[in-house]
């Protein structure tokens, strides 16, 4: 059997065929171009279609097709609820998606949570019951899974992790709130951070390192400037890392979940630069030191390919129930 | 049947008798004398057997024993891993209650949790599943309650939502963090608060309120004062209202949980001042806003009894898995 996931995005709606093992074995890209919920609908009947007819595979051997949408949903309802970027309010997705093609389950997932479920099931360890992805980029966005489930709250609006207030009173927040956790731990929070150092040292190796140029600014400029030795980096590195290290002992003094693991672009950095300091400030800072188990901080595996296969497992999810 | 739950407490053990309407129908209560773990183990289950006999049922008619222990627990092991103020620890409490008691199933939690458990079963709304009691004490206790069960984390640790850094590089903590939630929104946060205020403002009413005691300030001196028009008074309530909100805004943003109960001393505070306010700020603040299910806010009902009712109750949650 497989199943079908489709990651809608603001750019690109990417589709994917997922086997037994979890694994990506066909995929489908295509540009978003919404014109209404009801083109958007067939769109996105005719994607999994495709899918199916391209790999010669039938209808039958597709278990479910789930749909990862970056926003909040009703799974049971079938009903995405609204979406960032993208104009859908209350769009009954799975009926919709049935007009073209009738009896298959259809599941849908916030993007944040598919993305943790990916990761989930991909973990090392099959026994896990519990696993929080933090995905550093734009912003912070957190899918938490608990008792091998997403965890969605009353009205699908749970695990909105990067909005949680770290510093009372700070930075203006898109959300609305001011000092939310992604305004200083973020992809984008720690490129602000690095441009404001540069700002007071103009000496700074960083600006040799862009060229002069703060466009080129990413959340890997300051960890190579440090490797450089340049101490106002290491400076913007150590207080990112305090930043982001508060953050994920917020989560375990909370959830003391059997993983945590951190995806996005800065993810991905040295593990001496970013994994093994984060992961001594954790067991440090939070609660359950002297315990007999930890919570495990990890780097995520799947990258961009998590969200297609979350949303397909969002079916194998609904299985076990 | 009944449920015999047991709260232990820095001062005292308390054990109750719990009916199937999750009711306290006997207590029993004796100060705390620890001279050893083995003392200890007597003590619980001695107070259970009198408990039974002095109500003149059966040993047959008790479903289950519960115990909450302030600290984390291993249910699973019948195990107590350690408790604040008392020398315990890793006390196999399951396996020396049934040398005096053998059969019934004993099951142990954390206090906190217990006192979520316990309003969990008396809300209302028979129909919810999660509910998140947050009690304002000395420290900020919560009980995290998802899917009908507690949330204990992989090592019995979870639901330390005290210590969630709401001031980066704030207040020292006794956890050893700086500018954790329970420093400005516990109850003593409050007395702080208002001691502090007190101190800028020699003409405040709250002076004459405690008759120039600072000692007499408790967490209703400064809601006291607000009545009688007291300006400094009304500026620490609305900076405290901040802090409580903001805490209880993170706690929706992760949860999205049904309910959110609010216990201890300050949550008496007249609706007008405390629970009306909140429910504003949080509505304001929140993720889900536009959803069609909101997080409900309510104050707790149970005030002591939680902790017994709870425990008691740990063995149907136990049975319903």
């Amino acid at each position: 059997m497989y199943y079908i996931g489709i990651d809608i995005g603001g750019t690109n709606l990417k589709a994917g065929l997922v086997d037994e093992n979890y694994c990506i074995t066909a995929t489908r890209k295509q540009p978003l171009q919404f014109t209404s919920m009801e083109q958007m609908g067939e769109t996105l009947a005719k994607m999994a279609i495709d899918l199916v007819e391209e790999n010669n595979i039938t209808r039958d051997q597709v278990a479910s097709v789930g749909m990862g949408f970056p926003g909040p949903v009703n799974d049971k309802q079938g009903v995405v609820i609204k979406t960032v970027n993208i104009p859908i309010r209350f769009m009954p997705v799975a009926e919709m998606f049935h007009r073209f093609w009738d009896g298959v389950p259809v599941h849908l997932g916030n993007d944040a949570d598919c993305a943790a479920l990916g990761e989930f099931y991909h973990y090392e360890d099959k026994n896990i019951e519990s696993l929080i992805l933090v995905t550093l980029g734009t912003g912070i966005g957190t899918g938490i899974i608990l008792n091998g489930r997403i965890h969605t709250g009353i009205n699908g609006c749970a695990g909105e992790g990067g909005h949680i207030v770290l510093v009372h009173n700070g930075e203006q927040c898109t959300c609305g709130r001011k000092g939310c956790w992604e305004r200083y731990a973020s992809a984008n929070a720690l490129i602000r951070q690095t441009i404001a150092v540069m700002d007071q040292n103009k000496d700074s190796i960083i600006w040799g390192i862009v060229g002069g140029d703060l466009s080129r600014v990413d959340g890997r400029t300051a960890f190579e400037a440090m490797h450089q030795g340049d101490a106002p980096a290491r400076a913007v590195i150590d207080q990112y890392l305090r930043y982001l290290g508060d953050g994920l002992s917020n989560f375990i003094n909370i959830f003391q979940p059997e993983v945590i693991a951190l995806g996005g672009g800065v993810s991905q950095a040295r593990d001496e630069d970013l994994l093994l300091p984060l992961q001594s400030i954790v067991l440090e800072d939070c609660f359950g030191r002297e315990a007999d188990r930890h919570t495990r901080l990890v780097k995520a595996k799947l990258g961009n390919d998590a969200g297609i296969i979350g949303a397909a497992l969002l079916g194998l999810q609904a299985r076990d129930r």
